[in-house]
């Protein structure tokens, strides 16, 4: 199955990597530690300064109460959604089609915690407030995810959270924020995260997407729910000794890079324009509301690897490491930009464009 | 409430510290990752050389044919029992009942997975073949916890062991090792890990006890077994990106550590002979069987921590930061014996059992 490596071999090789902030690789760990004395205690199972003072910076960050670090935004969420799920004595909740929870996680919602789930809005458009209150049945809580990672980081108009948030506290549904890309949208919302956070009435975000941490999340809301989420935690197994490799690795980076999301932002809207010049290549969305889109193809997966192979050779720019199947004859990439992209020749690049525009027009079957 | 502190402030201030490896600082990240080369590339989602390597190298140490890495013990633990379960269609498993499934846990098993426990044994004792033969119910799985840490770190011979698995073997009934201190007992037994592994089907270790890594455990058994497992990490929200912090450093300080529990075991038996000659205190058990013992004191809490307290001053020996009531005359303290015993002034260890001899005799009560 040799082929099936030509893209992931010539991506490896490319001397320039468009994606992400670099290698996911250990000197990102070492660079956080650098400064870090030797002699600072680790946390045990959750006290501690290292672990209490991020989460105090976190929790004033998202303008919320209290703030709880998660291995993970699977465990959060979960979590989340059963604390309000049991507050109100109603097992059910309402997400998006191809929301994280819907298709990443095995089903640990549903299996560990037997929460029904009602979708909503087609899969590809973000939910709008008609979906909202077009559910018939009564739920605990309502899952946002902003952006809508799996459409291409689409988000709604902001007037419309105003409006879905009005709307459940109004009808008593809790309104929780799937933020996993949250620092990413401030730019396009041009609010804080305060601002966005204030809407919901709790809050995952996590620090190894745009912020570029190891891993690691963080779960936000009043005192009660945070307090509550910490027994779920430890139930999950999510209680650990110690967390500080990951929190002192997503409190630097969270330093280094939170400012930096208008420039990854204006970065991305230049990039997708390089594409939407393409024949037969598209953006979704076309315009983006973050450091992230997805990249559309009309050929066949198995033909852009090998197109975007010879680019890579020709060019010494490495888009991706892969293209996935939507149809029989069309493909697509997921963009996600970060500090690499300023370090591109941005002569190369344009170079790109072209090579993919020529090579698109040459397909026969287009 | 300062007088609550005297304890803890004394033994923060005492010059050498007698349990463990040294304190749980960020050095022993650093310590492990300096011949780690930056450029060693982060696993991710479970899927890299630095996961699949130490898996396979746990997987052999252990005589499994398949481990898998995961963020906790709790975690892996909850999971096993879950997997015998559906396999058995029992929801039904028995262990001791100061397990710490039982205890340290809330109740994650039942409420996360809706699995009915049985409590073997009298709490201050470990589980015999008699406690296994005697339950009168169908149960899916047994879990044995070696050594069984809250009563001390004791341990049944192993000639029990043998029985109680080919007991199980016979029934039907799985059985689960919480091994959370295997290597610390290994000593004692004169087995190697696979030899005590054979007895059992399925088995968690751990890495930052007797090991002294940061955090993180192994669940070894069969293939299938193992591939389940990883569906439930997902599930539970322990499928991180990135464990290499984790798994760097319990490869290092298993490396360095693995070989020294019979010198961690030999000092630990000579340590608790000196309590074991000081009036109203004894051990528990009276010869230990691994690195671990608890130490019963004939007197109040209160009155034993200003008496320790004393002693670490004039000594400059910290035996514990704290002591625990058992009754309102009596208390205890848990003692695990690592790196920092071999360094200790042995003539001071010699003026603090003189001093706690003296003391204990000289409180009125007794």
């Amino acid at each position: 199955m040799s082929e099936i490596n030509i893209l992931g071999e010539a991506y490896k090789k490319a001397k320039h990597k468009v994606p992400g902030h670099g290698p996911r690789n250990v000197q990102v760990l070492k660079d956080a530690l650098i400064d870090i004395d030797g002699e600072m205690e680790s946390e045990m199972y959750g006290k501690g300064n290292v672990i209490d003072d991020f989460q105090e910076k976190m929790a004033k960050y998202l303008g919320k109460e209290s703030a709880v670090f998660f291995p993970s935004g699977t465990m959060a969420q979960q979590i989340a959604l059963r604390i309000w799920c049991d507050q109100k004595g109603i097992k059910k909740v309402a997400y998006h089609p191809l929301s994280h929870l819907e298709i990443h996680e095995e089903d640990g919602l549903k299996e560990l915690h037997h929460i029904e789930t009602i979708l909503l809005a087609d899969k590809d458009s973000v939910i709008q407030l008609e979906d909202v209150a077009g559910i018939t049945e009564d739920i605990a809580c309502l899952l946002l995810e902003l952006p809508q990672r799996e459409i291409g980081g689409q988000l709604p108009e902001y007037k419309t959270l105003e409006d879905i948030s009005a709307y459940c506290k109004e009808k008593g549904i809790k309104l929780h924020l799937d933020g996993a890309r949250l620092f990413e949208i401030l730019p396009y919302y041009q609010k804080s995260a305060e601002e966005v956070c204030s809407l919901f009435d709790s809050v995952y975000v996590s620090f190894y997407k745009g912020i570029g941490g190891i891993a690691g999340a963080i779960l936000a809301g009043d005192k009660a729910f945070t307090e509550e989420s910490k027994v779920w935690k430890r139930r999950h197994g999510g209680d650990l000794i110690s967390f500080y490799p990951y929190i002192v690795s997503a409190d630097y980076y969270f330093d280094h890079r939170v400012g930096k999301m208008n420039q990854y932002y204006q970065e991305t809207k230049e990039f997708a324009q390089g594409f939407n010049q393409c024949y037969g290549v598209s953006t979704k969305p076309l315009e983006p509301v973050s450091n992230m889109f997805h990249v559309h193809f009309e050929a066949p997966k198995e033909e852009m690897e090998e197109i975007l192979a010879s680019i890579y050779e020709e060019t010494g720019i490495g888009l991706t490491s892969y293209v996935r199947e939507v149809t029989k004859t069309t493909s697509y990439y997921e963009v996600s930009i970060g500090d690499l992209y300023a370090q591109l020749p941005k002569e190369d690049v344009k170079k790109v464009f072209q090579m993919l525009d020529e090579k698109m027009r040459s397909i026969k079957t287009l």
